[in-house]
């Protein structure tokens, strides 16, 4: 695990600073460094210009005795600025997954070290596109960017100004800031043009932005705070997944693990302590639950697990703060769709078996519907129903992830029973129910305590790099040590894929705890 | 004498950027670091935020075959800009003499490291005040200390835009400045109050400011050039004499030398390559004939040279340009007096000797006046005379500058003997004559050769601190090798002053070249 405890990067210090005299007039801001400097034990200590004006008068006015607020990079201290002597002064630290749809914050006490709050909020960019494609297109415009980039920061100032009147502190004691998201989303945010990330060879702008202040972005804390952005491998390898191999420690482990990070693309990483190995692929949206007819994310009344008697084929679900059901999310569907395949309800191709089936079959438009919560108990009064289609859509995503993990594994001549842990990070990881997802065959076929939930890894990884320099530095260590590997839609990987699109596979050796439904 | 030679600060690079490709996906920004690293031979290279949005376009418009100009401090290069490929690139810097009167410009090649032109103006400062308390006392009133900014930054933008027409070069390839001026001119300059310098314990809210960027203080070149100060040693020892000894090269030398500047106070530095201790007082303005009642700064018509005949007594004057004469500098005042005494004219009080002075003596409101220029003869058509008050506020300011090179000499155990070179800052250095120096006792009575002006050394200094990084790092070593001495002024002090207050000194042995006229 990353050394993360008392290593912090954003400190604030009582330094010993005796007022002038006739005996020692060295100037104020020197004064003040000679203090801090001595307090720090480096040299290596800087007060930008931007603050130099206001030193004079803030040392006067506490008689020389204050708590400078300073932040360490590439070995070289900045202040940030000076607070009042007080024996408890708080700092506290934001730390953001900035999401294509949904941004967490979370409130850090910078000294403590602890989380203080979470909050999180729809990504107002969602109102020009609710995909990252859109979103690209539009920054091309004219003021497109400018658009973007400012209905995220003015609403991430209210979120900030709201969590700062609840916890009843000022924003000027919010001194630092890290941001983790995927590379578009971090361009979008820093204001740079996303024109060349989509667009082959798929370049980014910037991977690794140096620490950039608070007031060049407008985020509405110290206007000197530093800004950290969590570095991207690429257009298709963000800081987030970054953050993640940092959460979950893969990168200090001596055996091979898996992270898999299931968005809009389903991003893979292979490694361990002494290689990194990445690769993304489109499997996503299905998985998240976006493509099927009653798809929708987690929220109040969504179905999220599903049970199905294997002989009476009766069905029992679940639904989020056990509201009426109004939908399925990602996880729901994947216990659906392997409950429906264990009771005999889908055969292998994941086709309905009429026989099976009985009453909840119907046919709507010549597609076959299952209906999967009859109207009288639905949330919507309408039927819930999944269809042959949404079927489809969902084997195609789930051999294509497991796809991607066998043509990494094969790559680099690691077999699966190598590895160790199984790191599934995000939402989708918290609501997983592995054995569905082996079930169906999108994942393979390793013991269930192999697979670990990261929760929001993006959060957590951004949390520990601001609160720690040593995770800061090892956020650029992966990013440096990683090797991405363009996946190459071959033949191969074809047959792969066609060969995955069964459940669990065609081979069924590869899947041996699973097993099909029988007339007995 | 300090390495000056080809080891810049600022540099204009050819680095080799390889163009994107599917098998090299490295972001812009990330690429364009990658290829100045390896040119620049560092892994030490940032790219602030404020120049990244702009690199992709940039890079794109010139096939990713650019000439990036960067800076180093800290050990880091920074980019300051991008410019399209060329053979002939050129980048330049402006040197500039903060001077609270005059301020001089000098434009460099920072390839050819070459003076292309130097210019001056009056410091604008001087509408509001001419002396620096004025300005001082003004900037603490409301909005005062902005104005006192703008005035000269405007003013000097207004220069930078002549020079660069003149020379037909783009605002934008001047890509670093240094300034040199006292503590307060530099202050003023960027803006940070002065107030506490002019007050005990004479405190400067800075005096080693890191590099400032131009748009920081809305210079008007690259905005991204940096701009150097160079550092102070205290409220009244400035960037302007640490320039100065620079520019001598006393602080390498293994022989003691002694550097003067003479200006609104007198400052001296004694020392050499393993010690520097400095002083100053009050003593300049009778010795740049601002006291005089016929005193003024050089120019045309200035009266810079006196010769009187010891047997004959006429007077030979030399005004410059040769024009009808209009009043006196201060090396024309040295010498006047010096002439007077060496004919007898004055005794060793500087009191005029009725009997040698003949038609030229007169009193005026009962003070005497003896005439240097008959009204005929004068370009004003008024007589120019020196007044028995001008000549006792002479004596006072060269007692005041010969104690004061008497009391540090004495603190620090060196004889006058010892010192090897003695150098005489600014216009007052070229032009006093250093024999009538000596004859008044103003100077000690050293081989003549051991005075050697130094011309403008406050514009050579950041001249040299902008082309060389070593110089730049000298500048900071003298800085902080310099001891500062505060100047006593006791008893003993005052009784080496009134001895001083002869001429040339009551103790006739320590100016054993002096003549007195005698009565043959």
């Amino acid at each position: 695990m990353p050394k993360n405890d008392n290593d912090p990067w954003i400190k604030i210090i009582c330094p010993s600073i005796t007022p002038p005299s006739l005996k020692d007039n060295t100037a104020d801001v020197d004064r003040l460094i000679r203090g801090v400097r001595k307090a720090l034990k480096t040299e290596e200590v800087v007060i930008d210009y931007s603050l130099i004006k206001r030193i004079p008068s803030s040392l006067r006015e506490y008689g020389y005795d204050i708590r400078p607020v300073l932040y360490e990079t590439r070995g070289t201290w900045h202040l940030v600025d000076l607070f009042p002597p007080q024996d408890n002064n708080k700092i506290f630290g934001l730390s953001v997954d900035l999401g294509s749809s949904t941004v967490v914050v979370r409130l850090l006490d910078l000294i403590t070290q602890e989380a203080r709050d979470e909050t999180s909020f729809l990504n107002p960019q969602t109102e020009i596109g609710p995909d990252i494609l859109t979103r690209i297109h539009f920054a091309s415009q004219k003021g497109g960017l400018e658009r973007l980039q400012s209905l995220l920061v003015e609403r991430l100032n209210e979120e900030i100004s709201l969590l700062s009147k609840k916890h009843q502190i000022d924003t000027a004691s919010i001194v630092g800031m890290s941001v983790s998201g995927n590379t578009t989303m971090t361009h979008l945010f820093l204001g740079l043009e996303p024109f060349w990330i989509c667009r082959e060879p798929y370049i980014p702008a910037v991977n690794r932005v140096d620490l950039i202040k608070a007031s060049d972005i407008g985020i509405g804390i110290n206007p000197e705070s530093p800004v950290l952005v969590l570095p991207s491998v690429g257009s298709y390898f963000g800081g987030d997944l970054v953050s993640g191999i940092l959460a979950s420690g893969m990168n200090h482990q001596k055996e091979v693990s898996i992270l898999v990070d299931v968005g809009t693309n389903a991003e893979v990483v292979l490694g361990n302590s002494e290689w990194l190995m990445a690769c993304a692929g489109a499997a996503g949206p299905a998985l998240e639950g976006g493509v099927a007819g009653m798809g929708m994310m987690a929220g109040p009344g969504v179905i999220d697990k599903v049970i199905i008697d294997t002989q009476s084929r009766e069905f029992r679900i679940r639904t989020i703060e056990d509201k009426p059901p109004v939908g399925i999310c990602g996880s729901g569907l994947i216990d659906l769709v392997a409950q429906l395949f264990s009771a005999g309800m889908i055969d292998l191709r994941g086709k309905y078996v009429t026989g099976r089936c009985g009453e909840r079959l119907r046919e709507i438009d010549g597609v076959k519907h299952l209906v999967l919560v009859f109207s009288r108990d639905s949330g919507t009064n309408e039927e819930l129903t999944l269809s042959q289609t949404d079927i489809d859509a969902l084997l195609r995503s789930k051999a294509a992830m497991y796809t991607i993990l066998t043509t990494i594994t094969n790559m680099i001549n690691v077999s699966m029973e190598e590895v160790r842990n199984f790191y599934v990070a995000g939402t989708f990881g918290t609501y997983i129910d592995p054995g569905s997802a082996i079930t169906l065959g999108m994942i393979p076929d390793l013991p269930i305590e192999t697979y670990k939930p990261l929760g929001n890894s993006s959060l957590k990884g951004a949390s520990m790099a601001l609160l720690s320099s040593s995770a800061r530095d090892e956020a650029y260590e992966i990013r440096d040590r990683i090797t991405y590997i363009e996946l190459n839609v071959n033949q191969e990987f074809m047959n792969h894929f066609s060969a995955a699109k069964f459940i669990p596979h065609t081979d069924r050796s590869l899947f041996p705890s699973v097993k099909e439904w029988r007339d007995s």
